[in-house]
């Protein structure tokens, strides 16, 4: 079946421009922050790795070198996901079957950059060879969209969607916050100065993100903090944040005023809410300073649903236009908290196991310990949640091999009938996701 | 095996006066807050499930299309222990074989609720032909105990028997706290405004459920917090929970005072103690004020037992005449705490996988989390904990068949040999249920 | 492959005098807290079992009597861990092949008390025939290390080595704290009434462990906290802590303070860091008034390294010559936490299954939860923390199983190729060990 991604990160630009990737290194290696922390762990420094630092600063130059760095540590991959989706995009997309080591290393690098520069590896002919039926990027509130404007028109602006992720502009602890609302007032012509400009700002902001085709937004706070303030507390502790003189508190209650908020507007403009919170961001201090985001030094930590989301819930939680699609890092909540909640509330839909989650061992948990209190029907389908353009397919083919483990169990078992396994197959590989996401509906004007 | 079901949720009125049930919905569809929470959960209204509202309205009121809605949706259950209970019952208890769905919907209704008018179907003869040789109802401190009279002196009265369930004048947060204690005092003829009075006539009311069969009393806290405060703190304590003065702090201090006393009379009267805590109750705010509880919304919360219990444990857990059976629905629990708390205390035992985890899977992650630290001595055989009366052996039939699985799995990898495996699975079916609760020194006054 | 015992609990005094164990029940009961706590959940008492109370009466004192009521409660054990390795010494070290029970209990404790005696027996004698090529002790800092020093110069010395454990003279709660750091300075030479004199003679104190063959501290605190104060703010609160006039939060800051200073240290002396977070020590009350410590009566508790880690990682996770082996009883955190921390931190590597986790179940979760973010190159491989010498063969056996068929499921499943587990199975059974504790680097003064 073709492949739906209504998660990830892949750079809308490749899309836009189509023009070819540069080399194996660039493609593969540097922006995979699950390859770049695990060479880190062992003793790679992140300079050996290319990664560049905040002051400007360039690491290795010489992406051959990078490559061989890579090769000459593959074991380390040995039993994580990371191994499964490289292998199966040497394999299958590269033809390539002797394993990775130091001593293939060069024949890898050369192939794969080699490949790289033919049609037939441009970014859209990939998305037709690599069967993906439609992408989904994940833009900031102040992203201008210019690339997903370039699709549009074309055949592609269905094919390739945004995404509307505010956390630059909800998030006061966000560096560069007050600043971002500031743009946010001047890329929508609203006063974002006051708490009702910047409600308006952001409720025109989403239009626009739907109508270039977005169906979903996403919110990363560091927990499920939801906050039902009146509107005159609202208008105070924005004015804090803005000023700076924001506690701690504050700001996290800001941010669980603003998921409130946001789910009262996707109650109005349609678009599905993803919640993916729950970690500690840029744990290794002094490697923030240094090298910035995305080195892999993000560390979950326990969250909790049940107290967290019930203000939002209590306003939202029946609404029959209103689909909140939970994520979680903290797997003791599975079974505890996310799988009752999402087997009682008529809004609340599971997403799949997400990031260090995302193996063939998570996806049994999350169905062992979610199915039965939850059901199939209240889950949304696969999400891949990458960059790495090429182990897309490499991801959804685990999650549907795992998926169709599990329904064989439960048939072999005389838990559920063939045929019905038959039906769900693929449901669970695309047609939850289309109908999680609202994709059916989705339109651009 | 027979059945021994020692803690669960059926009416003691249906033994007592033995009239027929009325038809599939009433039996099976409207009771049972598995199916309710599924369906509203994929957008059904509970209205359409004919739940009635706090104020009085009914909502639909024709059981036979309640019926169809179930059936138009059953595949929801998919994967779910609720299809396992109900495709048991529908195949072993009625004969029926084809799927339900909306076309067959009519037909199972139609031979359900004409099945239920025969005599074969009656309340008692079902406990014959389930094969049920003890069930105990679950009953409000200030209940009557009408039906459980009715059973005295007949052959019934072993067999149905009464649960001492004192939440509503131990928890000073439920609705009528002070009513009911009031009430309680009119029924045992002590003056409850006053701690000793109060005690007392906890103490008179245990003496009268024992002499109505109770081997056991259940508290269904919302966490496990025990305190052990002087009789002068106690007695303040509970004044200010009358006068309606009490903090957050004090009826969680109160609740958690209570469980010790309750320890305390177990140990002078034998009933077995029952712990089900870690529950958000009624957690849909609005749900709750319109449809009252047991609509599904119940969600569990993480929960402490090692600093919880540990008052209470250094008063009583080296008591011999004390069991304490502990139940969670924080899972993180089992191997973390559980485990080893029953592994040490002798007055500590582990109740069965409860509620959201009474399921295949939820035995299974039980058994291979516990065993290894506790055991199968320090584990309580199972509960069915239900009010579906007919479900009651699909559930114990999907313990024994799991737990023997366990079983199983330890004979095939030489870690037990064939013959204690096959004196463990009685133990566990049937044994250890009759030993943790006392029923071998049952006796009615 | 030969034993690599890293970390555990045997007494140093038997392979420096290498007198024979004296029977069955001083050897295998009771220094097994596994064991005792489990007779003691079913009613046995300690006094049966010949636990001495602190007031200096002995319990029963017929080790015969002891080993009868063990063999007459052996089924407890079924499904345990500590059957297996009992089982597994019956018969593999004593050819016992009858099962232990009542009938059987005599000809065991005979037998095994006889062939204790023999010469092939001894300690010494036993570390050969075991297959044991390295065995680490635990020793308190202000352990005089008398039989270490005994084995300088022999043959053993580099076989069996002293490690580092501070606990004593690093957390103000331990009994006697006060004049464990004085006596610190007593054998250091130091003036450990101040904070520079103190970390002088931690100094001091770790060189002479390293001197008798030391590659690895070990910390066992309540709480994974770490601290990073100022050296002001580290004399004032350790002046508190001697004083008596520590709060809760004092000492408990002091704690996290010393893991820090630890590690700083281990940085120059090269000491592998150890922490073993978690435990609510001596839970029952009573019974350590009564026992002490050592009666199986240790519940875990839910901890956090993400928060309690950062100080410390934020100072030296980045460290090349720092290796920290994280520890854990709250499972929770495998995937949660640990892994994600030891596939990001280079100076972090993760410690295997602990204590109630030593188990097939244990196992399989730890590699399951793990392996997929921090692979096998973070880990350590295996160690049986026991004091239970005969079983460490037994105890290894189990975890090499578990490991190969866990590396079995990755090749059926097509993830891992044959080779590679082939070259795994040695490094996860012997060379991880050798590794992570720099037992290659080992050099006795």
């Amino acid at each position: 079946m073709p492949i739906i991604s209504p998660h990830g990160h892949t750079d809308a630009a490749w899309f836009a421009e189509n023009t070819p990737f540069e080399d194996a290194t660039t493609l593969i290696v540097k922006p995979d922050h699950y390859l770049l922390r695990m060479l880190h762990s062992q003793g790679v420094s992140l300079d050996e790795l290319g990664v560049a630092t905040t002051d400007g600063r360039a690491g290795e130059s010489d992406n051959r070198r990078i490559w061989r760095t890579f090769a000459g540590h593959y074991h380390l991959f040995q039993g994580t996901p990371s191994r499964l989706w490289l292998d199966y995009v040497f394999a299958e997309v590269f033809g390539m079957t002797l394993r990775l080591d130091e001593s293939t290393a060069d024949d890898y690098y050369d192939a794969i950059t080699t490949t790289l520069q033919s049609e037939a590896f441009r970014p859209r002919a990939l998305l037709d060879s690599l069967n993906i039926e439609l992408i989904a990027t994940t833009d900031a509130a102040t992203d201008e969209l210019r690339h997903h404007e370039a699709l549009k028109g074309t055949a592609w602006e269905r094919r390739v969607i945004a995404t509307f992720r505010p956390d630059d502009v909800t998030d006061p602890d966000h560096a560069g916050f007050v600043d971002n609302v500031a743009r946010l007032g001047e890329l929508t012509g609203e006063d974002t100065s006051g708490w009702k400009g910047y409600l308006a700002a952001l409720a025109t902001r989403r239009a626009y993100f739907v109508s270039l085709g977005a169906t979903a937004t996403d919110h990363g706070h560091p927990t499920a903090r939801t906050c039902n303030l009146d509107a005159n507390a609202c208008e105070a502790l924005f004015a804090r944040c803005l000023q700076g003189s924001a506690s701690h508190d504050d700001t996290e209650c800001f941010r669980g005023q603003m998921l409130t908020e946001m789910a009262r507007m996707s109650i109005e403009d349609g678009l599905v809410m993803q919640i993916h919170p729950g970690v500690f961001r840029n744990h290794d201090g002094p490697a923030f300073s240094r090298y910035g985001s995305h080195i892999g030094a993000d560390i979950p930590m326990p969250i909790s649903y049940v107290e967290g989301l019930k203000p939002m819930l209590d306003l939202f939680g029946n609404e029959p236009g209103l689909r909140i699609i939970l994520f979680t890092l903290d797997e003791s909540t599975y079974s505890r908290e996310l799988a009752p909640i999402a087997g009682y509330y008529p809004a609340v839909t599971l997403g799949p196991p997400w990031w260090f989650h995302d193996s063939p061992e998570g996806m049994l948990r999350f169905r062992r310990r979610t199915t039965e209190t939850a059901g199939f029907y209240n889950t949304a389908g696969f999400n891949d949640d990458t960059r790495a353009l090429l182990s897309i397919p490499a991801r959804h083919d685990v999650a549907r091999r795992i998926d169709c483990r599990f329904l064989a169990e439960l048939v072999a078992e005389g838990r559920l009938d063939l045929d019905e396994a038959e039906q769900l197959a693929p449901e669970l590989a695309y047609g939850l996701a289309r109908k999680a996401y609202n994709l059916d509906r989705s339109s651009r004007a």
